[in-house]
């Protein structure tokens, strides 16, 4: 059912500080910031070779990574999204599995554009996992 | 300077069950267990169309990932791996811009059998990084 790894998403307290760490440290290929202001957040995308990484950074007062950064004042991997083809059969065999889909289980529209949902962590070895429909 | 994400690493409590949970819950493609006692861990590899998961279980006493279990129960992401082409130039190149390496800052050889080094998760937005020369 899962396809490619979408993006790592970390969430960073500074994300000039992280931007600049991946470009000048990292030599990697470092976006220009985003602000997704439906979803709380400034991204900047990091492109890889064969992935993304996402730096999030809280954005207005009601930042849905607010509480991880509070828990993890340095930051940290905040979730990691795989591709489905289909997210809505990807929904319904989660759900007969047992699994919890976060929120009303409806996708969402992403900061990609595409629907995504979120599915508990604690059903998933302590990792929240995003879901893509593309 | 940093190329493919190799790998994103899970340390998790019960093998069996994340196996089980990314074949059958999240249809992916889920290897045999590989026991790494030299790294003090039992390994799966999940394999994703770009990229790979690791799912990580300790193995014996004195287990690298005891400590991070015994924090988090349930699991959670441990660290993310980029491909180098020269460890050695990467890790002077980190040096030299205050990045500070892990151990005694020479590469080992990692699950892989190839040469890695780790940089300390403060410097890296709270993420544990590992590099990886091909």
């Amino acid at each position: 059912m899962i396809g490619r790894l979408n993006h790592v998403a970390i969430a960073v307290p500074d994300l000039e500080a992280a931007a600049k760490q991946y470009r000048d440290t990292l030599g990697a290929h470092v976006g220009a910031p985003q602000e997704e202001p439906d979803h709380g957040v400034t991204v900047i995308f990091i492109d890889l070779p064969n992935t993304k990484i996402e730096l999030l950074c809280p954005l207005g007062d009601d930042s849905p990574i607010a509480g991880f950064l509070a828990k993890n004042p340095s930051g940290g991997i905040h979730h990691i999204c795989y591709e489905v083809e289909d997210i809505l059969a990807a929904r319904d065999r989660l759900k007969q599995q047992g699994a919890r889909v976060l929120g009303n289980g409806e996708p969402k529209i992403g900061a990609h554009g595409k629907p995504v949902l979120f599915l508990h962590p604690k059903d998933f070895n302590g990792c929240l996992v995003e879901l893509e429909q593309l």
